[in-house]
């Protein structure tokens, strides 16, 4: 998506420790016109594909699932990072290690909201070492669901969580996806 | 918002401790047709009013800011409730006590993203104690923004939150003010 590669040249900040900042835009303040375009931009990656429901986990992904559920007429259900008095009854789980705040967590869902029969549409803000995203597999797997795809916003391509799904057969689709990046400036993947 | 009243009805749900579940669509699984209609409904609430952002809190309340931010063509901050690597710079905090979770954190804006001549939209899911409110709106005066107004989609009456905040002059507008509730049903003000 073009008009993302240019928003995060514009916006974007390199720091240490492999960290792209767009909290301009999708991680502190939400441009929300410009993330209803990324939403219809997921529709239309996926138009071929039958979905049934949206896969996120708090909090980074909530907007962008919402903006991709608003464009396809889905419904989206969020992980949550911790139990919760809105979680009850039986939970799908999954351990999942946050590179961003170097901590371990169950990432949890309640279990009567992926059912056999779903297509699921896993969405995140962020692809990098795809930890995230295989705690949101294994819980489509628990549930017996089928994963119909995995986007992102912005993968980073230089670590292996998006090559490596695909090797595994998923149809990983980033609509930005940085080839590598440091000070000097950022390139994407043709 | 009568057909928010009439969702209530049919799929929330009165736990002990004065807890409304509703996470068929509003805390984890997302509607988000319905979502988007509740975005649009907050539009029309404020339509004489004068905003330039929205401001809400993480995880929850993004769904519905991201609703009314695409109503309203209008960018969205949220706060965190813990530093991360997407953090820098002057900050903007407060304490704030989540009944929820039964714990104390520290909200955090990046100062940056609320400016002296913004007029903020506070938008949230709930408003119960209204202490998640207070610590947005601690943050909004040390910015030395205004507060155009504040909005959730259901106000629990029968706690203080949204009276004391009238009270105080803010405008509040909820989409729906569950006046009492309990095993035997939930009723609504009127």
């Amino acid at each position: 998506m073009k008009t993302l590669e240019q928003k995060i040249l514009n916006e974007g900040t390199v720091l240490k420790g492999n960290i792209l900042k767009v909290d301009s835009f999708l991680n502190q303040q939400l441009d929300v016109d410009f993330l209803m375009q990324m939403g219809e931009e997921i529709k239309n990656l996926y138009s071929d594909t039958e979905i049934t429901k949206i896969l996120t986990i708090e909090s980074s992904g909530i907007a962008i699932a919402v903006a991709a559920g608003a464009a396809m007429h889905l419904p989206v259900v969020f992980a949550k990072k911790s139990m919760s008095a809105n979680v009850a009854g039986e939970v799908l789980t999954a351990g999942i290690h946050s590179y961003t705040h170097g901590n371990d967590y169950t990432a949890i869902v309640t279990k009567k909201y992926i059912s056999k029969t779903d297509k699921i549409l896993i969405v995140d803000d962020f692809l990098a070492s795809g930890e995230a995203i295989r705690g949101l597999l294994e819980m489509v797997g628990q549930a017996g669901a089928e994963v119909a795809g995995i986007t992102c916003a912005i993968e980073k391509g230089f670590q292996n969580g998006g090559d490596d799904l695909r090797k595994r057969g998923y149809r990983v689709e980033s609509l930005a996806i940085v080839e590598s990046m440091d000070e000097s400036g950022i390139v994407f993947r043709k």
